[in-house]
């Protein structure tokens, strides 16, 4: 077995190469990463490890141990690819140098996604050096692309569905709702990414001679923002609304027995002066079960140091819906470009293109793939798992549900405060080895 | 007399020297261009030019000639320093090597003001070479801080008025009503010129896990910026308007006999689809005499390639307001710190710092010296000379005419398509040489 020092070793390696997916200058590392993957799972006996290659994409990690007859079969699910790395000058250390502090790793991907992505390769080298075998059957699928869309992902879901078959796929790349609580995540929000470009006059101009008769592109996105979303958090896009499903009256109990301090939470997480939101909604409710508005960075103009006196002729602005079930991301689309093209102001143009999208998830928990999932982390950890939904969006758990049919098991062994997509992300590292003990427990008691 | 190829080349290479006052980086280049015209004047005869230094500012350049006794004394003010010249990439050609197309000369600064300025210099230079000597007596206070706000003149006009002394100023930093009609500019407005800074979150934080919870500091930039003026163009800040002094009968008659087609201003100035700004004022009275707020750059979050899913700690952005007669630009910026402080959404804090302001003024008409270059221009382009106003500002007025006691007389040879602030300034060169012979005339009429 391997010890604690050596997988932290691995995790190191993986952690050090910039695997950033959205950037073009990194398309090297990306692949590196996915190699990394691969010879891991070579190294756990899965000889036949390859890339799968889509032009143009990066590639997934897919690798299988078919041995186990008459057993279930799990696809393996995490990624290697990471967000940017922005703003760097914040990070204590530098974002792929890892450095450990109080347990935690510090690294961009520690959590998202390579810390958990390692303890799905962990537990099968453990089993695999232990027994020379598994008791369940297993498909890695590892991609590069979670942070950009997973285009390729997604086309090989839709068009090779019996390549993939299994009878439930594990996710983990989710986190626990507080430390030492062995956590289920059911439910996912979906998500729609893209740019909204406006634009005014056909070139800069000065703001002296042109102030009062010349249309400004960023007080027009300014004014288009304000007309999608009022202060309370409220959506003002026609019909955005019509097909969000409420949480039952059951989930809605369970999660006000959670323990969850708002205080708390603004304090240690959120780091604001307030929390915002709609009213008539707890944080709970608003980050996991309503859909959000949001707007990411935004550039237009002069932005230099001191004074330039122009009305530029162009702003964009990157902004996102976040979706709950039961909406559809290319109707919510539309919705939104109807919405933006409305309350255009005049003078200038509008445009909203959607660079991703991924449609909101709610899993059955009716079966043994998540029951005895919630039993082997509950033995693990001591305590009784909870069920949670996040915020976040994982667009693959959607397109196993329609495509292959099974459940997706989102074991996640992430923090609160885990710092993901922001400076100094960080993981817990007894998180990482309980995380290896639980998914060893969990493919033992498929297995049995 | 210096032939036109001569002064071209003189021009050419004012203008090659990236005099980029706003820019630290440029600091070097400022100071040559202070140099450059030092040296003009010496060539001129004005063997006691020099710079007048001021610690952490870009120098002043003074020299005079006082050997008319008995005849006015003129303030001749210009200045060295450019706009930046961004976005690069929307030059046809580079910002600081000057091409010449169709009789126009293209570089940042061509018009504002180093082709201007040329204009005084190379006035001075073709009397003191011609007849050894001036009709009048002449000051040349040229700055290089006129893009940054000027901080050093107004130290200067403020603490050595008797320094300064003369009985008008001459200020060439002002354009023509249109190609072929000599013009004066009676009234600017005035400028506050700063940063309004939003900080949410102390840290950048996941858009899916808090999204619905957590305040967004750009979506608070936008709420800010539509709650300070509404669509029409209309300014929100409380008691913003009060002091404002409509234009009298008399000159709203003038303006409206001026020749101007706003389809025509619309397609070939602004490019834009429609104009916009406050019902029942006309662009004339929009651009001259009404104020505005106005954003010049905005910059928060992500803004590479693709996608960042966070939701950013802080947004930035340049904001304006343009002031006119008798608004004073202290009052507006404490009324727009309140009216931000008043408008800010929860959760953030929001503040306005000012960069730099200048009063507006409006020109006493009534003395020789407006008349005298109103005749002088006419008589060089052949056709009555016009009074306008500007929308732009050139906070200097105020000053001169505050400590001093003198009028200024704008003569200003830049034409409304010539790009100041932006990608492809240029410079008409028949304005250039008209320029100079009206300004030869100016003296001449004045020193009789």
């Amino acid at each position: 077995m391997r010890s604690s020092d050596q997988i932290l070793d691995t995790l190191c390696g993986f952690l050090r190469i910039p695997s950033v997916s959205t950037d073009p200058a990194h398309a090297a590392d990306v692949r590196r990463a996915a190699e990394f993957v691969r010879q891991h799972l070579i190294g756990s006996g899965l000889s036949g490890a390859r890339l799968i290659e889509h032009t143009g994409n990066h590639p997934l990690v897919f690798g299988e141990w078919l041995g186990a007859e008459g057993k279930p079969t799990l696809l393996l699910y995490g990624h290697y690819d990471v967000q940017p790395p922005d703003p760097l000058n914040e990070w204590t250390t530098p974002p792929f140098e890892p450095a450990i502090r109080n347990q935690n790793i510090y690294a961009r991907g520690a959590c998202d996604d390579k810390g958990q992505t390692l303890i799905l390769l962990e537990a099968v080298r453990r089993l695999m050096d232990r027994d020379g075998r598994l008791p369940i059957n297993v498909k890695f699928l590892i991609e590069g692309e979670e942070e950009v869309g997973g285009e390729h992902i997604s086309a090989l879901v839709e068009s090779k569905p019996d390549f993939l078959k299994a009878d439930a796929a594990v996710i983990c790349d989710t986190e626990m709702f507080a430390a030492g609580i062995p956590t289920l995540c059911v439910g996912l929000r979906g998500i729609v990414y893209g740019e909204l470009t406006v634009t005014g006059a056909d070139h800069d101009l000065h703001s002296g001679v042109y102030g009062g008769a010349a249309p400004n592109p960023i007080m027009a996105i300014a004014e288009i923002l304000t007309a999608l979303k009022d202060r309370d958090g409220h959506i003002l896009i026609p019909r955005f609304y019509d097909h969000v499903v409420p949480p039952s009256q059951d989930e809605l109990d369970a999660w006000h027995s959670l323990p969850f301090d708002e205080k708390e939470y603004l304090k240690t997480e959120v780091g604001s002066t307030t929390l915002t939101g709609e009213p008539g909604f707890s944080v709970i409710e608003r980050t996991w079960a309503r859909p959000t508005v949001e707007v990411h960075g935004i550039r237009g103009g002069f932005i230099g140091e001191g004074a330039k006196t122009v009305i530029p002729a162009r702003a964009v602005a990157k902004l996102s819906m976040r979706l709950v079930a039961n909406q559809d991301p290319a109707e919510c689309t539309r919705l939104l470009q109807e919405a933006v093209a409305e309350v255009c102001p005049r003078g200038v143009t509008a445009e909203y293109k959607a660079i991703h999208s991924g449609a909101p998830s709610l899993v059955n928990t009716d079966n043994e793939f998540i029951s005895k999932s919630a039993a082997a982390m509950a033995e693990v950890f001591g305590r009784k798992t909870v069920f949670i939904r996040s915020g976040g969006s994982i667009p693959i758990t959607g397109l196993f549900d329609k495509h292959l049919g099974i459940p997706s098991v989102m074991m996640g062994f992430g923090l609160p405060d885990d710092n993901l997509h922001a400076p100094n992300e960080k993981f817990h590292l007894p998180n990482l080895y309980l995380g290896i003990d639980a998914m060893v427990k969990y493919f033992e008691l498929l297995g049995r």
